[in-house]
């Protein structure tokens, strides 16, 4: 068995503009060489004409179905935050946020606030003792953070405090007695974190240096841990995973990863790509499997900045030599495409290659969107990836004589 | 509709030695021109990432799905070797070996006897009567036979007697009723296999020659036949079969082919392929199908000997084109790859090729693992074999108006 670096770029799948995609335009040695040596196809993270979520992609990348394991996007949040999930937790995706003492949101991102800053103020929320409930509460990047509501009979079918754009904070309602006990408590969250952070030192010092106070916290993506076989119950490979977004560490940690922290992955354009793959090495040493997450492809697609995301993808390339310098198959793929020019998430299907002992060489000769089409992969669905790379590791299991 | 020929050469697929695989290697005329007039593909037997079995795999190209018909090796191997398989019998995949007094296993393969002792032997065994049920043996090629019991109240969920490996004898052990019922049986059956052929005239000339005596039989792989439909029933095709294997022959009579007795066919190297076409060309006269089998390809693989697969490859190639001139449409593909480098069945995809009236000519000029991606017939599953097949043979059945 060859061991495995899966190299996920968030969005990475584009539209062609002036007749090539960032991919196509990008200066890529590298991954040009994972296609001439390897083979090369094109992925449906969730199959045709669904645009795939990033949470929802990774979950079918690492062979998960969605439709059964798709638990909220607050269960995945909370486990990349690094809370531990137990049975019966409700958790949710959070915004700090600056209102008005009518509850109007002046600012859904609290002027896009600092990781540090955020990390002042999550502390004074995490532990709070709510009627029927207690919270644990951890900021993550900037503005984001994660909230689990503990007790008994609490369910996750409660309508969001964040309106998830402009208005007013939302009363978080539920239909039955374990929904309205769980909104409840949330509204009492929400309200308590108003009470303790509008007076905080940190908003104060903020509000005198002209910003905007983080004086609140929005939650929304209720969500409840399901139960799942881990990653290495599913493939017998022990398995850890490189990323910085708390969303994609929280989708490794619900596959039972091994989830590293890594200095200076930042989940942004100025990640450091040498500690990552620095990290990936030493990953290596304990892992049969490492995945890695670069996020920012995903940031200059929403942005549409076409130049950026192609930068970006060079510097990722010069990543992917490090990596097939690892003694490790290789496979590098997205979780979507992001078109620049649609600044949003698409359902066109991503360009997948994979590169080891065990790889045919196909007649593909760059690695773009275009280029994988008719390489020895085919067209496979998100689910296919994991199979596949289990073939490409030599690890595949027989059924039959 | 056009009459078929469906040619499966076991263990096909291959990985790049030197930047080429044994297909790539070989010189196939034949087999290319089929690429040039043709259509190809490249086939998952089982899906990605799953190793095929020769049974599950020949299973899924007749278009049984092996979650639902596989029902262990034994009812195959049975049926391969001529046994008529009634509801409730338990059958067993055997070894002719080598034992000492102790039941320690000397050699699981009683120094490869040939198939003609193997045969004296085996009457010896058939007919036996036991407590609670009736034996049925035959031997096929060289150590390897097929064990029926007959009875009432029997159960395959039964421990096998082969260690499949080296050791002792095992006692076959059940669980419940049944199965305690058929274990007790199958070790009646199994000393008393003992008793017999070890004093047999065969292994006492045996032994005064300095061979392993063929003393006892191992049993393995026990299973009870499934109801299925035939592949009349399914396709509306009669169908025939041409190989040297039990196994093949098996599979083909559990799908209700009339399996043909073709001299020279040897599941082997030296297999008669001359034979083997006219044995085709003579079953085409009262078939609409033709299954051909041809094994050594897998057996070379398995022996990782790249040079005598290309050497096989370059014979089947000779047989190809005379296959091509019996004026039925051939289709051309492997059960599973089992690359030279491995010695084993791996997950690897298949080259699939297809010729006929009814198929279209597309771009691939080679037929080999790497030329076949892209082509007209992209990336099936196994199960997705027979339905296009009825759609080369223009005996596709509609669906709507």
């Amino acid at each position: 068995m060859e061991k495995c670096i899966l190299l996920v770029c968030d969005g990475l799948g584009d539209l062609q503009q002036g007749g090539k995609t960032p991919l196509m335009a990008a200066n890529t040695p590298n991954l040009d060489r994972l296609a001439v040596q390897g083979s090369c196809g094109l992925m449906y993270p969730l199959g045709p004409g669904i645009v795939p979520g990033s949470d929802t992609s990774h979950l079918s990348l690492f062979g998960y179905d969605p439709r059964k394991y798709y638990c909220g996007r607050g269960v995945f949040e909370a486990l990349g935050a690094g809370i531990a999930l137990k049975k019966g937790d409700v958790a949710f995706r959070c915004n700090f946020a600056t209102v008005d003492a009518q509850m109007n949101i002046l600012d859904r991102r609290a002027g896009r606030i600092g990781t540090d800053d955020a990390a002042s103020l999550g502390r004074m929320l995490d532990g709070m003792k709510l009627k029927g409930a207690e919270a644990t509460f951890k900021s993550t990047v900037e503005h984001r953070g994660a909230l689990v509501l503990h007790g008994s009979g609490l369910s996750p079918d409660i309508s969001p405090t964040d309106p998830h754009g402009e208005g007013k904070v939302q009363q978080s309602k539920g239909i039955d007695a374990a929904g309205k006990k769980t909104a409840d408590a949330l509204n009492a969250f929400t309200k308590k974190s108003f009470d303790i952070l509008d007076g905080a030192l940190v908003n104060k010092e903020r509000k005198s240096n002209g910003l905007q106070p983080a004086n609140i916290v929005l939650s929304r993506g209720a969500g409840t841990l399901c139960p799942a076989p881990s990653f290495y119950e599913k493939y017998n490979l022990n398995a850890a995973c490189v990323a910085g977004g708390s969303l994609y560490k929280g989708v490794a940690a619900f596959a039972g990863m091994k989830v590293l922290d890594v200095k200076g992955a930042s989940g942004t354009a100025n990640t450091d790509l040498d500690a990552k793959v620095a990290a990936v090495e030493g990953a290596l040493l304990e892992n049969d499997f490492v995945f890695m997450h670069v996020k920012a492809t995903d940031n200059f697609g929403h942005d549409g900045d076409f130049d950026g995301k192609k930068a970006m993808i060079e510097k990722i390339d010069a990543a992917v030599g490090r990596l097939m310098a690892l003694g490790a198959t290789v496979v590098v793929t997205g979780d979507h495409s992001t078109p620049c020019k649609l600044k949003a998430h698409s359902a066109h299907p991503v360009p997948v290659g994979a590169w080891g002992k065990y790889v045919r060489s196909d007649s593909v000769l760059k690695f773009d969107e275009i280029s994988c089409a008719g390489g020895q992969i085919g067209n496979i669905h998100g689910l296919e990836l994991m199979p596949s790379i289990l073939c490409w590791m030599n690890a595949a299991p027989m059924h039959g004589t």
